[in-house]
């Protein structure tokens, strides 16, 4: 005869503590393309191995010259210099710049020796087919950029535990660095069980269910930038249970357990997580609604979540526990969800002693002001997850909000 | 000789406004497994193929009995039922309930005929090996999930143009949905001009330097859920620029030229646009800075870009107009960027006429307030941008900001 779960129940962030507060995660690295390396997290500072640009360059296009020849030059005064000639892009100059003495140079163009800045072919005229006057002085250095002025050889381009950006892929490979090394993304191992459960490809027989928390558990993780591993479904069977759990838990970081409805499998899960490895279970049962009976455990420095086998319970424990746990393995913050303000239509409360999570549509109202309407209901029906734009967190201990309140939703 | 570029510039909405209102996008769709399809758009409405649950399922640990029978009970007055056994998971119950007995069910258990409400177990208590005592009398249908109280037998679950979440794979794996037509996402052509350009992994010679457009525009589109395609290096030779832009927009939906420095390619890029297709060049020029010098073009149904070859201008103009044509593409809203709200530390000016963007780093003062320190200095160096954490943006003829003004900073 089943009997009743009692346990002492602790609210979600003191239990996701105890468990880092033990967690001493240990990435692995690898080596990737940096054309391939967008979101990806740097596993060691980057010193450039070049300065760049290696040359001297223009901004403009103009004519390179010696700024000294251009020294009090103005409209009504303007400096006469020669054109010896043009510089092609992507050569190194042929030609020298003498006293007085000019080259056309196109933006981006290589500095030949002797010029020391360029003149804007819009501060320029021309007098003859070989010369030009100079309308406005410049200085030296002006309209270039020096050698090695965007990033110095050997200079700390970006530090480890960097998330790459579009601009950061382009700095590396501005400086030759084609291939990279990042922090590898955690492997979440997802493992469900349940006599019930079949594929979802499967024909269903009166009784049996699809086994769908594999895939939102999947995708949770790919969200928050995880590999997910699915393990596939093990019966109701104990021995079946710790082997595939066995076998999971060595291939993957973190591992989801996601215990079938029955009572049988809801009681295995605690001793198959104690098996492997110390210390175990750490909490059993969140002060959360849904999700209360959720497990936390660290065997051999993995986390390991036996999460309900309800879809909307687990999604939403896995949704409050996965990313902090992938966020402190890769060793960044935690990206908080996005939220928006809402005026709340109905009155909602909570019970004392728990967090209660409840599934929200959004609409707007004729004056345009945008509404939560909570969708009430069974709480274990996938549909009302489907049809919800967001969550509302109703945190312990508040007894509720009226209707009218206007409240926080997670978009979710 | 060069000339300099005149042309009248335009406010960059306007410019994509002009070019989005003659723009008529026909995405592609494709099949995919509804397991990967996380983020994907739905390219049709999906209905339910059958509803769910498939059969009446207990929602708690208990017995399944007939309501009638527990009509009544209460602590002191206990309603007695026999118990006739136990109900698998998984499999349609053998074993019927008749007057004044109950059957042992498990969550998610399939309820058996003669049943219509469940005892919860903590509201029951053995009497001997058959008997129970019921202690809180149950409504009909009470505990119970009905079949297709989730969702209904042809029912619409998800609407054409909904961007897929974790929940709404779950949704449509649970009836059995396990392939789903989805909008293919715009692949976007990436092809870099200039004599001067080699690919980033080359040795260069002076004068030359590496091809960084290719990725950060790469990395960029990926970014924004499109697929990049890079097209390679166009040497400053008309013909060679030609053929390869030609071929590049027919393989993608989007093309993004990035013209290199020199004056001849850029002369070149108009014409070049113009020859794939008409009407050809909408505008050229846009009234911001970095990026003045940019071409919005739309070519038989294609939109085209032409950037400037300076790696910082094109990355900022592009996050301007990629984005948006983007989420037209696949008939989404543009997602906003992220922001914050910061105080400047120095003094900012913009010119009349344009909008200007200017990288800054973000800090904290000792007092813990938000700092935003604008990265002055020349704005075509890439290491700008890697050392920012986001954009400072001046809006058209806003003069500037004073230090210690509060700004929104979008995050980049």
């Amino acid at each position: 005869m089943p009997s009743p779960e009692f346990f002492q129940v602790m609210p979600v962030n003191d239990a996701l503590a105890l468990l880092e507060a033990r967690w001493q995660p240990q990435p692995g690295t690898e080596t990737i393309a940096t054309a391939d390396a967008l979101d990806r997290i740097l596993a060691a500072d980057l010193h450039s191995p070049e300065e760049a640009p290696a040359f001297r360059k223009s901004t403009v296009d103009g004519y390179a010259v010696r700024a000294a020849d251009t020294f009090g030059a103005n409209q009504a005064l303007p400096a006469f210099l020669q054109v010896r000639g043009e510089l092609n892009m992507g050569e190194a100059p042929q030609l020298t710049v003498g006293l007085g003495e000019a080259l056309l140079i196109h933006t981006g163009g290589m500095l030949p020796e002797g010029a020391d800045a360029v003149v804007m072919v819009e501060q320029a005229q021309a007098v003859d087919a070989d010369e030009i006057e100079i309308l406005r002085a410049v200085a030296p250095g002006e309209n270039v950029i020096q050698a090695g002025e965007d990033v110095a050889a050997g200079a700390l381009m970006l530090a480890r535990g960097k998330r790459l950006r579009p601009q950061d892929i382009g700095g590396l490979l501005a400086v030759g660095i084609s291939k990279v090394d990042v922090l590898r993304p955690p492997r979440v191992g997802i493992l469900s069980c349940g006599d019930e459960l079949l594929p979802p490809e499967a024909d269903l027989a009166p009784g049996q269910i699809r086994d769908i928390n594999a895939y939102t558990l999947s995708a949770l993780a790919g969200q928050h930038g995880a590999r997910a591993l699915r393990l596939g479904i093990a019966g109701d069977d104990l021995s079946d249970y710790q082997r595939r759990a066995k076998a999971g838990f060595e291939a993957c970081d973190i591992l989801l357990l996601s215990a079938g409805s029955s009572v049988s499998a809801r009681d295995y899960t605690r001793d198959v997580i104690n098996r492997l490895g110390a210390p175990g279970v750490l909490q059993h049962g969140l002060a959360t609604k849904p999700g209360k009976p959720t497990i936390l455990a660290l065997c051999e420095d993995k986390p390991v979540i036996g999460l309900p086998g309800n879809p909307v319970s687990a999604l939403l424990v896995a949704r409050q526990l996965l990313p902090p746990l992938i966020a402190r393995f890769l060793g960044q913050p935690l990206e908080p969800p996005g939220k928006v303000r809402a005026r709340l239509t109905a009155r909602v409360a909570s019970a004392a002693g728990r967090e209660d999570w409840l599934p929200v549509r959004l609409a707007e109202s004729a004056e345009g002001e945008r509404l939560a309407q909570p969708i009430l209901g069974k709480s274990n029906l996938i549909f009302t997850l489907v049809g919800a734009d967001g969550l509302l967190r109703l945190p312990l201990n508040t007894g509720g909000y009226d209707a009218g309140s206007i409240v926080t939703i997670q978009l979710f």
